[in-house]
This record gives structure tokens, C-alpha cells and sequence, in this order.
């Protein structure tokens, strides 16, 4: 029989898919310039220079039945020792091949990690507002989600909030620093109390919580904010990264869950990843954007224009009166719906051709998401349409 | 909490690949030549020059934000249209572009049609001997496995076995062919009859009985056998293919579903597909792989060779006095222990270096899978030993 929650998950797209699909009409009929799409984290910055011309080198230089041919199920070792040395470099802890299972991108790290450390009927605590797909990744290996909110002034963790919300159901926490969708970028000083009531909680219940962090955004940090290493801080966590977004190749799905050395009982923690990869149907990553990675780890794209855009957003849209909080990493701007409803807001923002997200499927009302990793002429473009709707709203501008 | 089946199954890695690992040490000691490693289906010819010349044209002339970039979740459009045209062209039946679901290779579209299509408690059939991830992916989602055996004879499919095992419980049964481990390959006859059950079936019990046909080695196909269209003989089929065998490309990770027009709630089957799709943290099939597909639409890699292997293998294997299932397809031979311990007769030709894989994991006892998707003077090379092998059990060859 079809499983109807699978057939629902089809048939109604995510709410930022649909905006998206809509703008996509819209701009076949008034042509792209007159459409202020800012619904996707799509990456507009081309990926350095350095990822085609590796692809190409390895398409031509190496042989095609390895180059093309399956890896083993948790990536290619010399990728892995690769990786693992970057990562060893970077975050002075020592990473190792064997504790890396290269992923499908970061989703299909984040779902082999869920199933993995969940049991059915278990709770994974998801900090409000948060990616949409986390809890569909979280009921599908079986789990109920908890919403805990984030603090309203800045959207950074909650902690005497998460603190109330664990039980002896709770398996894990999904933590996504920098943040989609609010931009914000969690300091060492919370981790490490989010680490303390972790640690606490784990002796209370006497079972392991997972920290399963979700970085795709590492990289994409400004104004000198700085993205702690997880694992540092707290010993029973998972890291799920993808090169989608520092490369700009989100279309390739290539990254990796680590599972590094002071995760208790890792060896098993390992393997039961490795075991819901392959029950999921994950053979193996991508072999050809796996033997691309070794030469431009540690490269991001031109990250400068997000950066730009950021300042010229923020400042513009403050002017106007929109209340927005200061987006510290990723590529998105978490702004006050003038109205408390959200999807409404945005409607009326369509009227002006600017594709905004309602935050609802966020798990937050009252907000809209702005994806900024768009063309910079676009968002000068979209400023007098912004400010027209602020006039609408009857917002205060300077 | 761990989850224990995932654990287990990231602990245990499947027999093949244990006995593939085996190989790898034994190689590195005695050196590449001297072990005959008869294991892994991983395709030893390379892919057509079409494949690099096209991902090399590609990478230099599309945008590399395009190139990269998120497709839809069902696969690129033109890509899809391409797909779909091939098949109307080969099949003589009318495919369209939203039939059609990319997927990251075939395992991922039998994990999204069985998560789709397949409740919890419910029941897959799978025809032994199978391929032993079968069983992962269907209990994996949720169901239970009843095996039914082929006919001992040539390993196609006992009809009046099936409809005694179909009982309203019955959500799904896998058709592998050209199949692996046997090679048989499924005749239109055949595959009309168990049509007529499936209808019958599904007329007593009330609901839809799922045909997932897994298709990999569709064109590898030997002595003028035919694989016919399924859709074309049973309306409620949904395709599962991957381009990794036909092209040679298993570690890239590309195929796709397909939901024909005839299926039964066509759009409901789809949008489940998709929404398992999601759910399992599918987002897109690699962008840089679909977008090769257009060009090589049609085209394998020397496929003469696997021919070339069948005939010297089959032809030495029974003069030594072994019994050999006669292959049709696919590019594994199926050969019967000539003692019933099927573990013990592969342990046996590990003294002479042979690496055979024991049918246990495949569902039946007494035989042993032969990959010969390798390098034909390896072939040549292993005849001494499957002779010695022959003789220490006391076959009678020519």
C-alpha cells in the first residue's frame, strides 16, 4: 500500500520549494530581472576555479574504471586521510581516516547519523527556528521531535530551555551553527554550557545524547564571528558537513559524518552510521567528487559577495524600518514580519515581486527568511520594491 | 540509543564484500596476479569514450552555477525529457519526463519505491537466490521478506510458487533480471504468467501488488536473450534502473524510477517515491551526473568482453566437470557446490587462490556466485587452479 506519509512529503513540497517553483513562473513571464527571488540557499558565487580544473585533471589523468568505478561504502581511503588531515590541521584535534564515512552531502549524513542513534519512539530535540528537513529526517528514522526556541532577541541556543525540554526519551540535538535560517553563529562559551547540560543529563538518564552537528555553513562566517569545533566541547558528538555550500556545488551532494575518537563506544557509533547508510541505499559517495576533494580542501568560493550583500541587505532594510536580526555566518536574514502573520506578509510581498520564505516551517510565526546568496545587483534592484513594502506596512524609516 | 540493526549491518559488511577485503590483503601479499578474485560485480571495462569526452565538454561549456547547482528533487527537466525520450524510443511505449525520479543509483530508487510502496508489517517478495541487499532495503522499510524459491533447474521463476506465497498482506515482490547471482534472464512468458497471478492477486485482496523491477543489467544481455518492458506486460511495475553497469560508472551513482503512465494512482506512487526520496535525504541526483546522461543515452561499454568471458568460463567450469548454471545475462555465473556446504567448498578454493562467493547470503545453500566482470586473462590464469579445485572433489572432467 502506498505509505501515505511518504506520498504527502511528495506531493507537498516544502514551503521554500514552492516559492521558489512560483518565482521560477513568475520570471518565465516577466523575465528574470523584474523578480526578486530570494527563496533558495542556492549558491550564486561560482565554485573556485580550482574545482573544474581538478575534475578535469583527474577525468583525464586517472584511469576510468577507478575513477568511475565504487569505492568502498565509506568513501575512498586516501580521500578519507585527505580529509582527515585537513581536518586535524584546521581544528587542532587529531582526526582519523577510519572515523570518516564520506555522505551523499549533508542530508544524507544527517539521516544516516538519525537512524543510527535513534531508537522509534525516541527524541531528537531541534532548536526553533530550524531547516524544515530536519523533521522530516527525524520522523523518518522513527523519532518524535521536540521544539525547544531559540532566545528571540538573537536566535542563539536557549540553554536553560533545552535544559527543561531533555528527558530520558531524548537521544539527540540537532545543532546548526552557522545557522539556517537565522544567520546566528553560536559561541564557545554556550556550546560549552550546552556541553555541561549534556553531560549532566547523560548521567541523570544514564544513556548517551548525541550532538549531531549539521555544518554546511562553517565556513560562510563574517564580522570576525569564529565556529567552534563540536567535538572540543562536547565528546558524544556527530559532525554531518557538506561542500555544497563553501564550494558552491550543492547539485554534486558530497561530504561526511565524523566520528571522532572521544564519542563513546565510537567503533559502534561508526559502524551503525555505516549500517544506515546502507540501509537507506547509499552504496557509496559520488567517486568522482570524492577524488576531487583532496585538492581543494580548505578553498571556499569568493565568499565576499555574501559578506557584501549581508552589509548592503541589513543596512538597507534596517533603514526602512524592518526589524532584523544580525546575520553572523551563512547566507540568510531572519526579519520581522511587520504583521504576526508571516505567510500573509510574504503574499503582500509578492504583489512586489520579492520572493521571501514565511518562517512557519521553521517552527517560529511572525518572521520571514531572506536568502542573500544572490547576484548583488539583484538585491539593489529589489531595495525600492523593499521599501515600498515597508511603506505599505507603515514602517518608520530614517 | 545505537540502533543494533544499523550497528550490526555497518559491523557485519555483506559477505561479498568481506571476501572482496579477503582479496585485497591476499593480493598485497602474494602480489595482483596471483589471486583470481571472482567476488565484486565491479565492472572491469571501462565506460565508453563518450562518458569523459562528455564530462570534460560539460564542465568546460555549462556555467558552473548551473552545472553545480541544486537540480529539481525529481532530476533536471531536460535531462529527464532525454531519459524519457530513450526510453518511448526503445521500449515502444510512451514514457514522459514526470514518470521519472533521478536517483543517486538503483539502490536508491528500490530504497525510495519500497519506502514508498511498503507499509510497516507488510510483505515483499524477493525470488532466491537475491541479491542479498534485497533484504536490507525491504526490511529497512519496514517490511518482512517471504523468499520463494526459482527452479532449481535454470533459476527463473517458479510461477505456482509465487501465487501460493502472495497472501493479502503481500505489498511488493523484486524482479531481478537479467539477475544477479544467477545470470538467468526472465522470459516474456514467464514474466506475462506472473503478470496474470499479480492481476489475479490483486483482484482477491483488494489492492495494488507492486512489481519493483531492478533492471541494472538490462543490456547486459548474451546469446540473443531478450529483456522485455515489464510495464508493457504488468500495469503496476515501477522501473528501478542505474546507468552504473550498462556504462560502467557503479561509483558515480546514477539511475532513476520510473512510474509508467499505467500504474494504478500513477501520481500518488510518484509523489510517495519522491517523498521517501526525501525523507531518506535524497535531495537531488549528483548534477554532474545526470547532466552526462543525455549524450550517453543508449551507449555501453564493450560489452564483448563479459560475452567473451562467459563462454571461456562456462566452457572450462563444465568441462572440469562442475555443474553450471548456463548465464544468460548479467555478468555472474551460478555454479552448483559439489559439496552442500557451500561456505566450506569456498573456503576449500581459497587454498588455490580463488575467490568464489557462497550462495548462503543469496537465499539458497549448495551453490557458489562467480563475478566474471574481470579481466579475462585473469581468467585464463585461474583455470589451473579451478582444476586443482575440481579434482580435489573428485569431479570427473572431460
Amino acid at each position: 500500500m502506498i505509505n501515505e506519509r511518504m506520498r504527502d512529503l511528495g506531493r507537498r513540497r516544502s514551503a521554500i520549494r514552492d516559492i521558489f517553483e512560483y518565482g521560477l513562473l513568475r520570471k518565465r513571464e516577466l523575465g528574470e530581472e523584474a523578480v526578486y527571488d530570494f527563496s533558495l540557499g542556492n549558491p550564486s558565487v561560482p565554485p573556485p576555479e580550482a574545482v573544474n580544473r581538478e575534475l578535469l585533471r583527474i577525468i583525464e589523468e586517472l584511469p576510468s574504471v577507478t575513477l568511475h568505478g565504487y569505492t568502498s561504502a565509506a568513501g575512498d581511503l586516501s580521500v578519507r586521510e585527505a580529509v582527515a588531515g585537513y581536518l586535524s590541521k584546521t581544528h587542532g584535534m587529531e582526526v582519523f581516516a577510519n572515523e570518516l564515512y564520506m555522505t551523499v552531502g549533508a542530508a544524507a549524513a544527517l539521516t544516516c547519523a538519525l537512524n543510527a542513534l535513534v531508537q522509534r519512539g525516541e527524541e531528537v530535540i531541534l532548536l526553533s527556528p530550524y531547516f524544515p528537513e530536519y523533521r522530516v529526517f527525524a520522523e523518518g528514522a522513527g523519532a518524535s521531535v521536540v521544539e525547544v526556541e531559540c532566545r528571540k532577541n538573537d536566535f542563539h541556543p536557549d540553554t536553560s530551555a533545552i535544559k527543561k525540554a531533555i528527558n530520558e526519551k531524548t537521544a539527540a540535538i540537532i545543532v546548526n551553527s552557522p545557522n539556517n535560517p537565522t544567520g546566528a553563529v553560536y559561541t564557545e562559551a554556550e556550546l560549552s554550557e550546552l556541553s555541561e547540560i549534556l553531560l549532566d543529563a547523560q548521567k541523570e538518564y544514564g544513556h548517551p545524547i548525541y550532538l549531531i552537528a549539521d555544518e554546511p555553513y562553517r565556513e560562510l562566517v563574517f564580522g570576525g564571528a569564529r565556529v567552534p569545533f563540536i567535538p572540543r566541547l562536547y565528546h558524544n558528538t556527530v559532525v554531518c558537513y557538506s561542500f555544497s555550500k563553501s564550494l558552491s556545488i550543492p547539485g554534486e551532494r558530497i561530504g561526511f559524518a565524523l566520528v571522532p575518537k572521544n564519542v563513546t563506544n565510537r567503533t559502534d557509533v561508526y559502524n551503525a552510521i555505516a549500517g544506515a547508510g546502507r540501509s537507506l541505499g547509499y552504496v557509496c559517495a559520488p567517486s568522482l567528487l570524492q577524488r576531487l576533494l583532496p585538492a581543494v580542501l580548505g578553498m571556499t568560493s569568493e565568499l565576499s559577495v555574501y559578506d557584501e550583500n549581508r552589509r548592503l541587505l541589513f543596512s538597507a532594510l534596517s533603514k526602512m524600518g524592518f526589524s532584523v536580526v544580525p546575520p553572523e555566518g551563512a547566507f540568510y536574514m531572519f526579519l520581522r514580519s511587520p504583521i504576526e502573520n508571516a505567510a500573509e506578509f510574504c503574499l503582500a510581498a509578492r504583489k512586489y515581486e520579492l520572493l521571501l520564505v514565511p518562517s512557519d516551517s521553521f517552527g517560529v510565526s511572525g518572521y520571514v527568511r531572506i536568502s542573500y546568496c544572490v547576484d548583488t545587483e539583484m538585491i539593489k534592484r529589489s531595495l525600492p520594491a523593499f521599501g515600498a513594502l515597508a511603506k505599505e506596512f507603515g514602517l518608520n524609516g530614517d
